[in-house]
């Protein structure tokens, strides 16, 4: 299935190309230091695609595979992107349910997830997700023993720590986007509010991604300019009420799109495109993302939790920490937060033995 | 609907802005002759949104109008692409179902169109199309009476010559996508079996967008090198077969991904996207679209159908048609095409007076 | 001179164009509204060419406009930019040493000064610029008449004070490149120190541009994360001092790069390009650019002075100033240099009259 | 060096990054396969700057390190870059007149060479550069013995010979910038005379770079339509006049540059930065570089000379070279070029052993 297009397909051999270039005299094989840069995303359904397609609009990869247990479907979204050619950089796009394509990752993007059955408990439902990631992660870790792991499907923070037990991958390797889609949205909202653009809004959603997300109000500044400090009395008291109408408005936008159009996609394609340009590009840039979380503030070091902080990323995946100031209730909630997961990964923890 | 994410939203007013930014003194406001660049979709299903987001990405605008009539999935396709504020450039996103969104439009594309039901004739189908199309491209005309007018619908020829009719715009400023995306298959599949990069070749595809395109042999080269020339005797002849199975996977291969994913999306909103840069940008590129081709290459000036030939485009449309020397084949084919189409207009043409 | 490397040049008539593009019929001439995107470039010294190639690379404008004094040095410049088209998207680049050739511009962008003479005084030097000035802004304000004025030539604070006072315009249509280059230089030393990415740092220098620039404490922050307030006791009081020195040496850094390579070019040219792109694209971005100072921060009404605050930009030239808790100390100092500004000014006013 | 702007030159600790980040638990350093690239540029005077900006601007790399024998205006250089951090990719931009700075570098660009004194004869010059190239190659070799090596100080095509027999790399990993630029000004000078994008047009110059180069005129097209075969009889006669000039512009317009504005930079950036994209990235493109040529268009095997031939580029260096259908009096030029360079470098043969 890799190569489809091809004249072998056709039934012919490819001599024209010969006939086209002829190679040099003493040349010899290219260093094999010399690598291109892959990204393969397993998972193909809506959000797998809108990030497939916004890395290559992006023109991030020189290589990207795409992996998806339906094959026909995976198949015509290959074609899909490879008919733009002629629109983008040379980028080779490759497509199969066997893993073995995405072999020399250097970022393996997972958004395979099993959808809620109606009437499904929560935990029925991490069950089957656990059982699929059983099945993907060992061979994604097998063929690219190197790369960097990127989670993207829900629940997202658990999901991160069973593909970090599962790949065996030192913890830096292994990130779940988190909320690094939900301080987006939350920057959009406090911009279109403020009247500003919103690359000029720093305002970080922590913790665990959904419901019980933390909207850090010391984070929220403009161009570097604290709001919160700028307003004074029954401003500053007015303008706390209007921001948490827009936290709340940030846990409830997910839900609204989902129900408004069936399911979300572009922005999660921006949100994991923008990460996988960090990572790939070794920028230092500070997301919030999923990462091991133990020992953080205050989080017991037993508590093996993934959970979302502000992480400064590179190619060597998650490069530290930052380190914020906290309210007491923000940790609080931060801890609430780590035992929820905890106990939730003690009842799967069986499995995965 | 227009400002959904507001503070009037949440029931409070937007003083804050205020109170983060002053005026100058002695300013006045910008001259109306500064303008932000628009561009309107018109059909938020997959096509129109693949185009939406591909736009977006590419930073090709200040304003991005979507029109649908389907309220809920319009706007979560909006809030969906404003959430993702924080990773792109500045673009205001507007949606809404009346078309006083799009005034003011530089392009309008427009993607909508029925679906064919299951045993319905193609005719059949047409009227419906047409019928849909007195509802939209009146009042988009009216609200942007400058813009160019890009018909992506299909069958893409005959609805762009309805566009022309229900417009009144002269015939440089309405165009069809027409068989632009057919060549970038094209060179994908030329690329793909001389194993080069798809933007070092070149190859038309022209006539009717669908089954009876042409491909133009003589415009096949790589790199400014004509390849058949390069070939000789038996090695010419088997390339020959070669390319007319190239030929043939180009018109199927629309056919091939619809059947496997159920539609076509990425191609086609990078195919538009890139017509979009080539106008907006006033760039004189050469691509391959639908236009009024009477006169041209032997189709006599009272037929007045659309059909794709190569021309160079720019912020005025359509600037001139390429010169190109049609082996008489090509030409018969391309009269053929015409005569069809012309048929297949007349028995509509009452609809539009 | 404008058209340099047409036949016409070389003897010969046009027709070949005719021969090979053919117009459709029942074409009309594009709308008038539909404009190019036009910048100007008044002084192609080394500053200016910086400013022009990296408005060029980033694909900014349809049309560039160099203006200079020097017709060999200016054609020299626009053959050497013409000359890679093949590498760069369809840009128009003009050059002429009459004015005329800058008709039409949305920015026009003025590096042209005066070199100090050793043993000049500062004031002798601002007397022969000013006496440039007026040369400059009068044409260039009538070819343009809704352009906004982006001055760069130093000193940048008069000078732009200067621009307003000779084109006419509204205040916020005249804009001094002032310290968005000094905060660059802060924020590339900050990351530097801190380890982090440049764009994830918050920090502004503003005022007088030059060595009596402010930097403000309370505007630097990592990722929105405030960094001084992470920091206690000794560690804040050896980090103060620490931060005096960056500061130092931000004012020391362009006297080092003087000192060493003879002129700066390069950072200043990335500098003016981002904010032009704010600008015409209407960005809404926060930067610090030499405004209108009045009535900001104490400055009196009646001191007309030019300084450089946090202000919004869009294609309405300065859309707001940020409004920043100063310490007394930052303020008082702010107001001292605009009362040096105003008593510069009214030594030179009389001239303007 | 290499850090100047650290705390350690303000002579403090960098304690604060520790302060602000901490690592997470469980992570391990990441795996040594995963590397930045890495460009190097040796001589940074007008030409080596251009390009060094260029591909910042572009942002190609990781790392981009300068080398040149200047040390103060080298460090000015790389300051006035790194001043411009805030508005750049995250780019680590190193600069020392040692060439251990390049170590590990992807693509090694030398542009230094001796100027020619009043005078002094050609061969004269060459001495002096054999003699110059004889301590920049064998250190740049031995540094990044898997780089590519880019070479673009003139005269081009002897001293890619004397730095692929000076590197010992395979011929594939040695190139010259040739007639890259030549064919751009040839696209540009055509484009605007056909009033087309010159993105649009195809055409080569190939062979010896600079007085004695050659036109293909077999290769010019306009987006895949050739032009000489669309004209007939008298106004083809007259055409091929018209372009006999062009070719002679081509020639002298880098002549025309030199005396204008006393040497050339911007399109040899913008070439050598394309050249640059296509390696690094992998594109397969076709560009006309310097290149072993023996054994091409009946050049003898014995002929080890370097010309520019029309080649696809690729990580791996030159991957092939393409084969065009010449006239008898073209491939005659290219022998006659092959015969000068070979008796030139056998006067000069004798320094290398």
């Amino acid at each position: 299935m890799k190569k489809v297009s091809s004249l072998s397909q056709l039934g012919l051999n490819s001599d024209i190309h010969h006939a086209l270039f002829r190679p040099i005299q003493e040349a010899a094989p290219p260093s094999p230091t010399k690598r291109r840069t892959k990204v393969s995303v397993v998972g193909t359904g809506n959000v797998g695609m809108a990030i497939a397609q916004t890395i290559l609009t992006q023109n991030l990869v020189d290589d990207l595979a795409l992996v998806d247990a339906k094959p026909d479907m995976l198949r015509g979204e290959m074609l899909d992107l490879q008919h733009a050619a002629a629109f983008l950089p040379h980028t080779r796009i490759l497509a199969s349910p066997d893993y073995s394509i995405t072999a020399g990752s250097d970022i393996c993007i997972i958004t395979a997830g099993a959808r809620q059955i109606p009437g499904e408990t929560r935990l029925n439902l991490l069950h089957r997700n656990v059982a699929l990631f059983k099945q993907i992660v060992p061979p994604v870790a097998r063929h690219s023993p190197g790369a960097l792991l990127l989670v993207v499907s829900n629940p997202v923070d658990v999901l991160t720590y069973i593909a970090w037990k599962l790949s065996g991958f030192p913890a830096n390797r292994v990130i779940g986007s988190g909320t690094n889609l939900d301080s987006s949205r939350f920057r959009f909202l406090l911009a279109d509010h403020l009247e500003v653009n919103a690359q000029d809004v720093q305002a970080y959603m922590v913790g665990e991604h959904g419901d019980s997300s933390v909207a850090l109000w010391s984070s929220i500044s403009v161009g570097g300019l604290p709001i919160l400090s700028q307003l004074k009395g029954d401003e500053a008291a007015k303008e706390q009420e209007v921001l948490e109408k827009i936290r709340r408005a940030v846990v409830d936008s997910a839900y609204e799109v989902i129900r408004l159009k069936g399911y979300t996609s572009w922005a999660i394609g921006y949100s994991v495109a923008s990460l996988a340009r960090s990572l790939l590009r070794d920028q230092h840039r500070i997301h919030p993302v999923s990462l091991l979380a133990k020992g953080f503030y205050g989080i017991p070091d037993d508590r093996e939790v993934f959970l979302s902080l502000p992480a400064q990323l590179g190619r060597g995946g998650v490069l530290g920490v930052a380190n914020m100031q906290l309210t007491e209730e923000e940790a609080k909630r931060l801890r609430r937060s780590a035992d929820t997961l905890w106990s939730l990964q003690y009842e799967l923890e069986l499995e995965l033995v």
